[in-house]
């Protein structure tokens, strides 16, 4: 008989809305699908968000209390160093016991970083855990991976090669993809353009047979069928993720507005709502992929944007399970051993 | 009695389109404003486009002949020592000798840029030009200056301090904005975010009170009204340029295929679209800004997008004729040397 799976461990506590769309997202998501929960916090918060939405007795969720908040402005050291008994260092001891099968948090990236590193550790030959976030393309199904989108400011050139590995796995068991086409994000695709560092990583990768590497991309490309796996270091990343919201927010808004001055068009966008509702929600809503996982870790962890309403949690959860189900984890240490990094870079 | 003013120099022949849309953006601007043009480039090749087109007799437009072309694949260096009777060179020659008021160019940025550098040279203080693109915002007729969008791949902290400067030197002549609320691009608010490179900058942008410095915004700020001067290196800026760009494609790309699922939504679509199509190119087609300005020269130019059609190449042409009226260049001057760099950074 195979043993049950283990639950996942929520941190209800870091985002920026507080424990109650956190605890909304649990519920959904083990209604939704055959998995348990370990919400993470304070446990009289959780109690009374679990009560007032009528699943104070649900058998699926547990509660485990952690006394203190890591707060968005906290430096990532306090997670280790100053608030030991923190939500997001409880949930992340709960997976490396064993106890539950992975950790989703909307808290503060740094300091789930901080706490992954020196609770789970690294994966054979990766220096730092990166972000992989996916990217909607248009008329595709299967989406562009942006990786790093945020872990890691400064990077040097085998750190992007790292990532270009871990993103290339992940390609294979998330999308999934055969053979993932993997770019490196540059402002020009002739191999004289790009940083220092980005022609260091792209001498690297060209090396390397095991990586389907097909030079580099431009910003454009990323939501085009240009790469499957984009190569950024996290500052860039999260500076275009971010803008790529921005943009998504600047053309529906003044779509909104250029449509308020015309009747036709008004009656038109009246007509058009249900279908361009569905598109919003199911493509270019943050929320409807859920958390990104930070890649690179011995342990899954999925990463919620702060605002995460409970649609995103829940759809981090789904993200997490699939991933544990798929043995992600597993699959990326047995392609990073044959890749055999301390070797190559 | 005042001077006549002088013609702009087009350089017709670097853009990915050939000669015939700079030709058709020359003919529509100097028909439309008070402006005379000297299109550089083949001669004959600009003469057939001219004659083609019913202008081969336009009083307002001169050929210069110009033999050699520099591609989007020569390196920077070309257009001084290989291709120096290349139609980018012949062009800035003309600004250079009091011949034209300024160079427009949908060429090879680093060619231009190149060009600039040895016949132009910068203004006081200035180590190295940048382009300074408008970025439209949500509900504000004043848009977002970016810079560098593209000229310096590698920043040091005192050059995008100097972009700041011009940015807000800039914004004052070109929005117009009193005191440019500036920004520095970053990974989030605080002030522990950004790389070294970043925070030194804000440390000495921080201390310049000719400079309204407003802190760190993120991408997703840049087309909402957080700031009116957004500073970056070339590298993010053109890597953010072409996200957006690219995001505003897949927003609307996705639209329309999620509209053609459902007959009502068709409908509302076709009612909605003279409303769409006035927003799409006021607002968000990049061609209603025309070029872009390389700041930091002591001449007038605007860098074209490789594929102006001929309405960008118009509106850039427009953009330039603007600028040189109202004496941007000198009031920019002015104030770098009122701001007196060298001793301050």
């Amino acid at each position: 008989m195979s043993k049950a799976p283990l639950p996942v461990a929520v941190d209800a506590m870091g985002g920026d809305h507080g424990p109650k769309v956190v605890v909304e997202g649990v519920i959904s998501a083990v209604n939704d699908i055959d998995c348990e929960a370990i919400i993470v916090g304070k446990e009289s918060e959780i109690k009374s968000c679990l009560d007032s939405l009528g699943a104070g007795n649900n058998p699926k969720i547990k509660i485990k209390n952690a006394n203190s908040v890591v707060t968005m402005d906290d430096s990532p050291a306090v997670v280790m160093r100053g608030k030991t008994d923190s939500s997001i260092r409880v949930a992340f001891q709960l997976v490396k016991n064993g106890e539950a099968s992975s950790l989703i948090s909307p808290g503060n990236t740094g300091a789930v970083m901080a706490a992954g590193l020196v609770l789970s550790g690294t994966l054979p030959g990766i220096a730092r855990p990166a972000i992989a976030t996916l990217i909607p393309k248009v008329g595709k199904s299967k989406p562009t991976v942006l990786l790093d989108s945020g872990a890691n400011v400064d990077c040097h050139a085998h750190q992007l090669v790292q990532f270009a590995l871990m993103g290339s796995c992940y390609a294979r068991v998330a999308l999934p993809v055969e053979n993932p086409r993997t770019a490196l994000l540059s402002n020009g695709s002739e191999p004289s353009k790009g940083t220092d560092i980005i022609r260091a990583a792209a001498q690297s990768m060209s090396e390397m047979e095991e990586l389907n590497y097909i030079g580099y991309v431009e910003g454009r490309d990323i939501p085009k069928d240009s790469a499957d796996v984009v190569v950024c270091d996290g500052f860039v990343g999260n500076l275009i993720l971010k803008a790529m919201e921005g943009t998504v927010e600047l053309v529906l808004d003044t779509m909104k507005m250029s449509v308020e001055r015309s009747l036709s068009a008004k009656i038109g966008m009246f007509m058009a709502k249900p279908a361009l509702k569905t598109l919003f929600s199911q493509k270019l809503d943050p929320a409807s992929y859920g958390g990104a996982p930070l890649l690179g870790l011995n342990h899954m962890a999925i990463i919620c944007h702060g605002s995460s309403n409970g649609r995103a949690i829940m759809n981090a959860i789904k993200v997490a399970k699939k991933f544990v189900d798929a043995e992600l984890i597993k699959k990326m240490e047995q392609a990073l051993i044959s890749f055999d990094l301390k070797k190559r870079i």
